[in-house]
């Protein structure tokens, strides 16, 4: 890596001379409507901070009772909504579950109200309404008019800080609110502590500690004014705040610098000249206070805002320009938001300083890498990663020692199954970090210590007591009786086995190799011949009564049905299609996943999709499909793969806010769409080989950090010529449908000759 | 003081070789009943652990209330409660207020009860009878047989490290308790958070955070055991808790290893052999988990429970033969529980690295000192601060050096009030940190930058949004209709900056010192002429209505009524004997002060004290009459003074549970003991003059730090022989009832010539 490193390094001014403008292609809006589940806000690539608007969250109400949906506010953003609470600093991209919305700031003027209000009366509170018109997204920066008073706020980002900039009417009342109670998914319990120090009229520290998906989660933060206030304030909502004894002896609610609470909000007076703009740069640190102040000096020394947010779209334009394709200005659109989607996630978890917080809560030093978090693996092992390890293998590289840092640190020796900041949430099936450590060993991505990897996947293997793993490795299946989701769980552990088996291979340790290859069967055991569909099974073996392939509960699945996860055999796809009764019948069950009609029912049982994200039962919107279009490589009918692929880039992706059929993920249905769109795709991570598909660009040149380039063309290329007449690489043709990693980090070129008509056998 | 610490470093060997055994006549368990609000455990000089049982402590029940007398268990053990909840590792001296009793450990037996149980009910619980007559508290040793198991629990401590000896019977269900949920002045709201790792089968370090008289405290642990457990569970007994999703996918009550949550209790199982003995290593840490094992490893490297008793006991002893006394035994009792009193607070407050958490939340290295906390300062100012300038000069240099760096840390830019663990409860009146720093500075004890810390009292001085100060720069007083306490306030404020003056004077800033003395005359603001006692006044000026000298209420006083602190002008007694009208009207009121009758409502209305804490109108038990007896000087009546300090050593201090008359208050009570029973006593801490009274030992030998020996010496002395008939210095006549700093610090004997008559003019 470090050869490939200094090539890049020395071929850097010679990119950037040669870099078109793609950041205008970038439209952070897209997908935040319905599931897509993203934020529009500002941020660099995988930058720790995530300044975003808020137009709603979770929120409690004297009655106790909690309004709004958790659920559609995952990134704390909602298209549809005609009001903004204000400007947090974190966010996830695309999740279906939701954290985070630290440290809301919002510009208000008049009468001070330091609540947010209520969406049906939104001036009972301090959010503002606001229009689209009004608003413009780009990466790296977030603009909007604030209507209720007319403000303009704006916003950009470094790696660490959040750079606000609000343009104010003359008063002699604006302020700036900071509330420290807002967060998504929120609710009382959730906050856990909140301490801010008013160290002078321009500087403010102190950190926000939270209960919440994220079991033990602090954050610091250093808040600097680019005009000293004239006074401030605070209120504490917590009722059952502890013992208060003599702080009578102050008035704490004004001017009082050391607030600690549960429930705190805060406010900032000014006095404001006609569109005079007050700067606030907001910096955070996992580690301290301290950390955070020199998180901010470091990053933004200045007050050039214009400066900040050039930096922050050169650097966007840098990393998108690693693909340059020629396309349809939508399909660029699309091709560059999803590659703006997929730089998103996983986010920095680094001060400037190279310490972090550990899992052990424990203060940590990064020792040559940088440590990420925000691995929502059960998504970004299929796509993401793998995209990662061609386009950014040096950051890839460190997120795999990232993950094992979290081992490390993990007082039960597991590898994360969704970690975020210094926490492990073990949301979904499978233990996937495996195959992202597998594909960066097999691909040469990860220059650490490969066998110290493979101890560590070898041991999260076998935690017995996490998720029926002791069952599946006695029985080679998980009673359903046992586990809710005992099917998901054994095709999932069966493939991530294969994936250790593949290090193992690599690094020649045979006993372990066959081990894990003959656990790699076990999906098998889940495999109902008499249905030809996956099933689960009870303790005593027999199959569970009562199949219903349709439904999506109660059958052993998580986030699907059996149609769905029955195809779920990634790592032999070929064994599948023999035991669903050849090649002919294989691509016949293709044909009606394709072209079934599902009832209203399962788009009321399943999460995370809407009737958008669908075609027949085939459903993009939810991860465990997302190889499957690939399979009908495997029946022998590849133009029936090329035609659904070009189908599904068409339908589940648009340049429109609403363009995202289904949660991103945090950059996996971006990275699908990437792959597909140039041709190719990972089936079974830990392999080398990609899967071709149809290309949907005319061309595309990739720029790789080792100083190499891979070049793509799709001669006669059009939207009604989705079938791949032939394909040569380097001017040899590619007869079986795959080519290799190798292939494209050797450089060369590949090109793809397409036509209207299917080339059937 | 480098030279003066050399000297006592050379001299160290020959001390240790005069040794006498001192510790045997420490008695810990004296003023643990009643209103002494001591501790029995075990703890070293100055250390941060204090190892102690706990006999109950408010607690919350399923009803909601709270049950349990907060202020009877400010120490965490009630001396008239028959069982014990457990051993806790924190706890406060003597104090009228709570908190601490961090990590309750208690061993049991049989089956599982993971809650205390109710005093009404012990069998409901945990908790264990016990009888006094198999408890022995002794100086840094505390062992009590637990009745309901029959298990023998000891205890002793390092500084930072507690000791625990727990011998079981046969057993294959033995337990070991560790309850996060306990701890002193509890209620749900004041867990914040709890966080642990089982790190091995021996091993487990985490943190406990709390909201409580301390609003922002975390403290971090490392607990390991001799011996590994067999399985270990917890219980979270917050219904509340937020999101718990996919903790599912482990059974997370037994035997998972990352706790964590709000109201955690957690369980570790062992099978025993018949007196079998378990030990726990228990470390704390202001500062991270690591640090906690650090401090562990440091100073408990072994398993010898013996030998880390023995050096706590020779630590102890080597701080009593500091003094060296010939008295009876019960007075030899009392003055040495007395000095082990003294030198249990300020309590250590650094790591072995030197890393601390600073007021500021952020973690400091003190660099050259110790850093101390639990400065209960309203109390200890008079003489525990004074007597350490005596014998503890090296502490008390670094205490103040802690007092400076709190300054520094805090936002508000004052000195600390009543500091403890990284807070400031702001407890009582005054601002009597400047007292201590004063004392320090004048007696040439202090050897950092004095003019900063000169500006450092002046700045809290000048504090104007602090309990009254703008209106009393003013004023010269403070309105009584804004401030329940103003006149205490301007008394304690008058005196404060008296001390102030002199630092300025002893830094040749005269202008400095003229502005102070003319504050500390403010007291003559409250003084009314026509009643001849301190009275409230009005924002008019005019003297507050309805003025009841008896009454402890709305009269503008704490912790006292208008007689107990009418005598409060200890910088100016003799200003203070003319305005109350000459030296015979001033010797008759102290007559009818030591002499009145209080009516019952008094004792209703007034805390931390009891009948027998008082003598006539003289409330020994709160501190603002410490001084006062020793006032009679100034009436020219030293022999009324020296008969009245007999009868208050005699009755305010007694070889019993029982034996203080209130709380001792971190060592201010035996503070006073200590420099009474020794002939002389600071009324004015910050000058170099001490009053004399009348000695209660025979003699007496003070070792001191620089390696000088101050001998005093009571020829005819007896308990009828009180009055003091003529004293020489060095052979030389005192015939001012004084004697200076400097006398005791260059060494040289004291001569008390001891009469049943007394001597007057």
């Amino acid at each position: 890596m470090k050869t490939s490193f200094f090539y890049s390094m020395m071929l850097l001014p010679v990119l950037l001379s040669a870099q078109q403008n793609l950041v205008k292609y970038v439209r952070p809006i897209i997908g935040t409507q319905k599931m897509g589940h993203t934020y529009p806000g500002a941020t660099v690539p995988f930058g720790a901070v995530q300044l975003s608007p808020e137009t709603d969250t979770i929120s409690y109400e004297k009655n106790g009772k909690y309004n709004g949906d958790v659920y559609q506010y995952c990134s704390g953003y909602k298209y549809d909504d005609k009001t903004i609470t204000g400007f947090s600093h974190t966010h996830f991209s695309g999740t279906g579950h939701s954290d985070l919305g630290d440290f809301l700031i919002m510009p208000t003027l008049g009468k001070l109200q330091l609540n947010p209000g209520t969406a049906s009366n939104p001036k009972s509170g301090y959010r503002s309404a606001f229009l689209h018109q009004n608003e413009t997204a780009e990466a790296g920066y977030y603009k909007v008019r604030l209507d209720d008073d007319n403000i303009l706020a704006e916003m950009t980002a470094t790696t660490r800080v959040g750079f606000h900039q609000y343009t104010f009417p003359k008063s002699d009342q604006s302020h700036i609110i900071f509330d420290l109670m807002s967060g998504i998914y929120n609710y009382p319990e959730k906050n856990v502590w909140t301490y801010v120090r008013v160290i002078n009229d321009t500087l403010v520290t102190g950190y926000r500690q939270t209960n919440g998906w994220a079991r033990t989660r602090t954050v610091y933060f250093a808040m600097s004014f680019s005009k000293p206030f004239k006074q401030y304030g605070q209120k504490n909502y917590d009722a059952k705040q502890s013992y208060r004894g003599f702080w009578g002896k102050f008035d704490q609610s004004k001017n009082f610098p050391e607030i600690a609470g549960k429930q705190i909000r805060m406010y900032f007076d000014f006095d404001t000249d006609a569109n005079e703009k007050i700067r606030i740069k907001f910096a955070l640190s996992p580690v301290s206070q301290d950390n955070a102040l020199e998180n901010m000096k470091t990053e933004i020394p200045g007050w050039d805002f214009e400066k900040v947010k050039q930096q922050a779209q050169s650097d966007w334009n840098k990393e998108l320009n690693k693909i340059v394709i020629d396309a349809s200005e939508d399909d660029k659109v699309n091709f560059y938001s999803s590659m703006y989607h997929t730089f998103i996630n996983p986010t920095t978890y680094t001060d400037v300083n190279g310490q972090y917080k550990g899992l052990d809560q424990n203060i940590h030093k990064a020792e040559g890498f940088i440590n990420y978090t925000t691995f929502s693996l059960w998504d970004t092992y299929r796509a993401l990663h793998p995209f990662f390890n061609i386009i950014q293998p040096k950051r890839n590289n460190d997120m795999v020692k990232s993950m094992l840092a979290h081992y490390d640190q993990s007082t039960l020796k597991m590898l994360p199954i969704w970690s975020h900041h210094a926490n492990d949430n073990w949301c979904m099936s499978g233990y996937h970090s495996v195959s992202v450590v597998a594909d960066a060993i097999v691909k040469g991505v990860y220059d650490g210590d490969a066998e110290a990897a493979l101890k560590a996947c070898i041991e999260t293997s076998n935690h017995r007591s996490y998720d029926g793993i002791g069952d599946y490795i006695d029985k080679g299946f998980i009673p359903a009786e046992k586990n809710g989701i005992s099917v998901s769980n054994t095709l999932e552990y069966a493939y991530d086995d294969w994936c250790i088996a593949q290090i193992a291979k690599k690094l020649g340790h045979a006993d372990i190799y066959s081990e894990y290859v003959k656990r790699s069967h076990n999906w098998k055991n889940n495999y109902d011949a008499s249905t030809g569909f996956m099933r689960a099974r009870l303790g005593n073996g027999s199959f569970a009564p009562n199949p219903d392939v349709m439904s999506t509960h109660d059958q052993g699945f998580i986030e699907g049905n059996s149609w769905n996860y029955s195809f779920f055999v990634p790592q032999d796809p070929e064994s599948l299609m023999l035991k669903m009764g050849g090649k002919q019948q294989f691509g016949k069950k293709l044909d009606t996943l394709f072209t079934m009609h599902l009832p209203d029912s399962f788009f009321a049982d399943t999460e995370d999709i809407t009737r958008e994200g669908i075609i027949g039962g085939y459903v993009h919107g939810n991860e465990p499909a997302h190889h499957v279009a690939y399979l009908y490589n495997w029946s022998d009918e590849p133009w029936k793969a090329q035609a659904q692929i070009r189908k599904i880039l068409k339908m589940q992706y648009k340049n429109a806010p609403d363009g995202l059929g289904g949660n991103d993920d945090c950059g996996q249905m971006s990275a699908w769409y990437i792959f597909s769109s140039l041709g190719f795709y990972p089936v079974a991570p830990g392999s080398d080989e990609y899967s071709i598909g149809s290309p949907a660009v005319k061309s595309a040149v990739l720029t790789l950090e080792n100083g190499k380039t891979f070049t793509l063309e799709a001669i006669n290329q059009s939207d009604k010529n989705v079938y791949v007449k032939k394909v040569l690489l380097n001017g040899k043709a590619v007869t079986d449908f795959k080519i290799r990693h190798s292939d494209i980090t050797n450089g060369g070129k590949l090109v793809f000759y397409m036509d209207s008509k299917p080339m059937k056998k």
